[in-house]
């Protein structure tokens, strides 16, 4: 899909104030999709697409995690988190993007899972990043960002699981497994 | 079990330092127990013999995690946590223990769970808090426990994620659940 077209498509479901936050998306993610050697095309439309259902009404996003069988656990955990795979659904349903791989970055670009791909981890960070985020911890994330993908995620995560800590709210487990995930993994696997 | 029959058990078990150690849980969490309506004498039995593994042999303890199918998913974490659940099961099978609340409690002191016993609260909170330890924000669940045992164990937990966090470390999975089983509960459910 024209990079034009698809932002027609979801400048319509997006306030204005998303509608910038998403072009800033896509412009970080490409840029960290040339510099980690992940399909820039793809990172592109993951990015346009990825607030897709961020204004769908809360009664609709859950009834559509009800209805298509996705993980019943979202629905105790902040609803900040829904509209992530519910816009893979409507994204796929209502756009016609079909490339699993895109939807999955769509999917999982706010709460994380285990094992996340390198286009996974690119709009996850370019989300947390794009130029008009200004919360406490972005600059060190984009400064990460810059020399290693994998650790900008950790951060982000670290920060993600500090911020909701602060704040007595639960952290949704894939959060938490996507950490331990990556900090496994960087080590090559655990001290005991 | 006479408190003296029990501390003369566990001494043999331990260094002279992790025996001070156990005799401020013991008196830090009798105390808790009387604070917040738990058996003192279950507390106190729990509290003396919670660290009752912490020096068996690394591949001892590997063996016993193995044979008695306790979660796997241990060894994959830091081996810090092994002594809580084996210790449970060498109190019982070496000390005669049969109270399953008591053994819980020494089960559950490292890594938590969801939905805690009261009794299970005293004891994390004990070991954390007891006048021995010194670590940073001990103070502030030290004060947390004087009015609110869930608060304190809140906080102790939210210390213990940031710190492993802070080394890159992986956070056991039961750690994160208590931690979301706490908040959850104390709001009466999430907002969303």
């Amino acid at each position: 899909m024209e990079r034009h077209k698809a932002l027609e498509i979801v400048k319509k479901q997006l306030t204005e104030h998303r509608y910038q936050h998403t072009l800033g998306v896509m412009e970080t993610a490409i840029e960290l999709a040339r510099k980690y050697g992940v399909d820039e095309k793809k990172a592109e439309l993951a990015a346009i697409f990825h607030d897709y259902a961020k204004f769908r009404p809360k009664e609709e996003m859950k009834q559509i995690i009800l209805e298509q069988n996705m993980p019943n656990d979202l629905l105790s955990y902040n609803m900040e988190l829904w509209h992530a795979p519910v816009g893979a659904y409507l994204v796929q349903r209502e756009v016609g993007i079909q490339d699993e791989e895109v939807l999955n970055a769509i999917r999982y670009h706010t709460s994380g899972r285990a094992n996340m791909t390198a286009l996974e981890k690119v709009v996850y960070v370019a989300d947390y990043i794009e130029p008009g985020r200004i919360f406490p911890g972005v600059e060190e994330v984009r400064e990460l960002a810059r020399h290693d993908l994998d650790e900008a995620l950790i951060q982000a995560l670290k920060n993600t699981i500090q911020f909701l800590m602060k704040k007595n709210q639960p952290i949704y487990p894939d959060t938490f497994y996507t950490y331990n995930a990556m900090v496994m993994n960087r080590k090559g696997g655990i001290e005991t």
